[in-house]
């Protein structure tokens, strides 16, 4: 028998004993194609991101981290639909058949799957020629009305989930610290609590599920916030204004500077956190779920009429005077 | 706006007006998710493939074969299940945005889409640190009963669609061009004729979707005959008997040593031809399909029972006698 067989065999077949009780899963791992099926009537909402060495990831990463995260990403596409997970296919291209490496990684990847119920049921596994290849592909279930990026209106709240900045601040650590530079008491102890925000992102799918006819708009904000609802306002036809200091910065920033915060907060990428706007007379039932699910949910700003077909986010500060930002968010072409 | 988005857009929303009349597509590439349904009742199959420059693909291919090749080598999983495409992703790492490149890799990715009905409705764009790196996911429709591979049954005939040999010919002859050999006159001539086999693989699906109800087990040969056929007869738990000098030959391999053919027969690899089983009394229907279709079908073997629970391939030549082969065929992992 190959070597990729063993593998996959080896590390990727536990879910077996847990399909037998699925409704959705007809065939998992084992032939061409994996089957599934939806509840009379839904639909199928599907997503898939590479994750590469190097760029993404680390390659030191924590292989249990990686895991969690590969599949975290794209079921937080599911969760900014509104999807209900259904399972998932994994990609994996390797340099190397590591097995340690490999049995942490999909312990990761299986502890996300099993919590919230998206059984892998299939994928492809290969050698790479340079580095560690991720892509995964995730299926949830949905009917209209889905939470859209383009159904933001003029009137609307904006609302982001959780906290901001923490892992934009965990990253520029890191960078530092893969540079050579030892980092100072105070910085070890923000790597150390912020680290779990970049590494173990949670996907809000509880939030998403819940959004859904509460919300207009809604999208995940992995690339930054600025330059994500900038998708929301662009697809909606509408322009917004943005309260930077109503944005929720995570306690570990406190000590940095605004500037440091600003940057973090409203640029700062790896974020799988829900932007999304509603109107006005919702805001009840927003902070009802925000307590219900234990999600800080809070309003920064709101959706305005374009001037002149401009589309546009304007980002004031306490005195109402606009912010300019130098940088648009996480650009997976930029070479800096 | 950023390179990212750019790309996305300028080479890969062309779908957009062909989804208007689909009876499946309510949302693609734009949002968190891409969304789809099938036709009530029915099932989704879904497979995913990762392609590695380098390994899977040569840096210098034609980036409008690798297009086709890159969805062809999934649908070809999809026709191995009886399935009718519904939609697929794609996922594109790219070490840097060549505009030439991006407009050739997806005429040939759409053409294909377009001639099977299979829209590409969602993906991801990235930049890579070394290499391309493709990854496609398929979806399709089917209903049990499903073209399984643990489905065979002691007194089935094996089949095969097509004939044999050309792409690993092909593949042998690049190979050694890569490695400086100036080919001869007669070598050019093979590899012109050999070529499409490897770049242009044709998916079976109107042979997957009619093998339906008559074969009992399926599946795609894409890793070489044996070691994929070798699935099946382990999945089913049974033995088989294959009659080499039965195998259909690429006609440009004619003037090759048997030895030669045999290899790039049995255990050559990237073929996108369907083995199955099926009963000796459908074969009638079998040979109808293969005029109807226009695909050669050919019976190569059958299925017997497994002596001392051993699940083995018997390979025998023209004089009954077995032949031992040293190579299992195409192992993702192998570092020859």
């Amino acid at each position: 028998m190959s070597g990729e067989f063993d593998v996959i065999q080896r590390y990727f077949s536990q879910t077996k004993g847990q399909l037998s009780n699925n409704p959705y899963v007809k065939l998992g791992v084992a032939d061409d194609c994996a089957i599934f099926q939806t509840t009379a009537g839904k639909q199928i909402a599907t997503s898939k991101d590479l994750l590469i060495e190097g760029r993404h990831f680390f390659s030191d990463v924590d292989p249990y981290a990686l895991g969690h995260k590969a599949l975290a990403v794209n079921l937080s596409d599911l969760a900014a639909m509104g999807a209900k997970p259904i399972a998932c296919l994994l990609g994996l291209a390797l340099p190397s058949v590591d097995e340690k490496w490999l049995s942490a990684f999909s312990s990761g990847f299986y502890a996300l799957a099993d919590k919230y119920h998206c059984p892998l049921i299939g994928g492809d596994t290969t050698r790479s020629e340079h580095g560690i290849t991720l892509s995964v592909t995730v299926f949830g279930e949905v009917q209209p009305p889905y939470l859209m990026r383009n159904q933001a209106q003029i009137g609307d709240i904006v609302w982001v989930s959780g906290v901001l900045g923490a892992a934009h601040t965990a990253l520029e650590l890191l960078f530092l610290e893969k540079q050579g530079v030892t980092l100072s008491a105070e910085q070890g102890i923000l790597l150390e609590q912020t680290r779990a925000a970049l590494e173990y992102p949670e996907p809000r799918l509880a939030l998403g599920q819940s959004l859904v006819g509460i919300a207009h708009a809604a999208l995940d904000i992995s690339d930054g916030f600025l330059q994500d609802f900038g998708h929301i306002v662009k697809q909606s036809q509408v322009s917004a204004i943005i309260e930077e200091y109503r944005l929720p910065v995570h306690a570990a920033l406190e000590s940095l500077s605004w500037a440091s915060k600003r940057t973090a907060v409203l640029t700062g990428g790896d974020v799988y956190e829900l932007c999304f706007t509603a109107p006005a007379q919702r805001s009840a039932e927003v902070l009802a779920l925000s307590q219900q699910l234990g999600i800080p949910l809070t309003a920064v700003g709101h959706i305005v009429a374009p001037q002149a077909s401009q589309f546009e986010v304007d980002v004031i500060d306490a005195d109402g005077k606009s912010v300019v930002f130098p940088r648009g968010g996480f650009d997976h072409f930029a070479t800096e």
